[in-house]
């Protein structure tokens, strides 16, 4: 058994530190939040499902020469990973319109996107999160021209990757949102979750929605959104 | 005399046709406008002053061999250009932090920005002339990959050629506004106007505002925001 100290807490997850200096563990708490943290429920079993849709996700990944930080699944809610230094940006993949990029721009939802859109945010509370483009990001010290470049073509690399994954499943991957660390050695690793919290995944035959929005749109039916959590890992599993 | 037939009017000002199918007249107004149009004012003689100034500019740019829509001034507040499709998109370009990135990003105006900061807006009034990035501009077909790559350049270019051009005249260019336009052979030239309208000037030793700013900002003194546009008038025909 691993000895871990408690280390911080965010929304959804808890770090803790281990005997070795590298690693760190994560564990996935049951919590769900929308409109930045107002909205916020416990969701029975949530942080189980994500623990183990995160783990399949980026154990694929690994397969296919995405380096990240997961290193192993120790329990249903823990599992060790690298420790990385975290960029504070999120890096949001957008294959169809939805979202915030519909009502911003007055886009019907569902209309595909030829040359996916990322877009950056910079993780910080006070600011709510704001949008950044790549300048302001170097300006404000986050990450420098060099490492967005690299970052840019990784991002690329994992969207094409998880839209096949998800599509074989009958998934439809909508939009997702990543962030990366760095590891001692100053390498990005992918590094958070990919799970039904961080993904639009539509059902490709219904275009039902089976993630967040489910919770951020719905009313609340909380059975329901876990239902379709369930769905999803089903799924991942049977292929 | 050119004859004149009136095709449209914006904020600040009038699109007149030609008999040359390949020029126009633009007609500069005395209104000025902030928050979106919302407040809106006459300024005795601004037109007269932004059409000089923006001449001036516009002249001077062209023998730095940056193509642009100016052909002639042709009297007080007209100007003759040449016709172009206008891009519609706002290429924003800050060297020192300032107006909404400065409250966007809780940072003191007044800092410089090493790498300077382009942003792009969609003109688009229903909108409100949301911020874009570049994958947005692409997928909403306002401009392609390529041209924005060329756009950029050109972008970099005039700021580093203005940079210069009023520090001569102890006036620090803290950040402007540029749009562009294709001719009828589909090449890429500045347009609009470029004036203390459109871009942020501080006095060097005062770092007094000398710009739009004092309209937006001040309790509208108009005399004294035209003795702005005239100050500035005054040193550029200085240099």
């Amino acid at each position: 058994m691993i000895k871990k100290k408690y280390l911080l807490e965010g929304k959804t997850k808890k770090i803790y530190s281990t005997d070795n200096p590298d690693e760190i563990i994560i564990h996935y708490k049951d919590s769900i939040t929308s409109l930045n943290g107002l909205k916020k429920e416990l969701l029975q079993d949530k942080g189980i499902l994500n623990n183990e849709i995160t783990t399949l996700i980026f154990k694929f990944l690994k397969d296919y020469g995405v380096k990240n930080h997961f290193i192993r699944k120790i329990n249903n809610r823990e599992q060790l990973c690298y420790k990385v230094d975290m960029i504070p940006l999120e890096f949001v993949v957008r294959n169809i319109v939805a979202g915030s990029m519909s009502r911003r721009l007055d886009i019907n939802e569902g209309i595909t996107i030829d040359n996916p859109i990322i877009e950056i945010f910079y993780k910080n509370d006070g600011l709510k999160d704001p949008w950044l483009n790549y300048h302001h990001a170097v300006f404000l010290n986050l990450i420098s021209y060099e490492e967005l470049n690299k970052v840019n073509r990784i991002v690329s690399n994992i969207n094409n990757i998880l839209k096949k994954y998800f599509l074989d499943k009958n998934i439809i991957l909508v939009d997702f949102k990543i962030e990366f660390g760095k590891n001692k050695k100053n390498k990005i690793l992918l590094s958070d979750e990919i799970s039904p919290d961080t993904c639009r995944l539509w059902d490709k035959k219904t275009m039902k929605k089976l993630d967040k929005d489910r919770f951020r749109n719905e009313f609340n039916d909380k059975e329901e959104v876990i239902d379709t959590y369930m769905e999803i890992l089903k799924r991942l599993n049977a292929g």
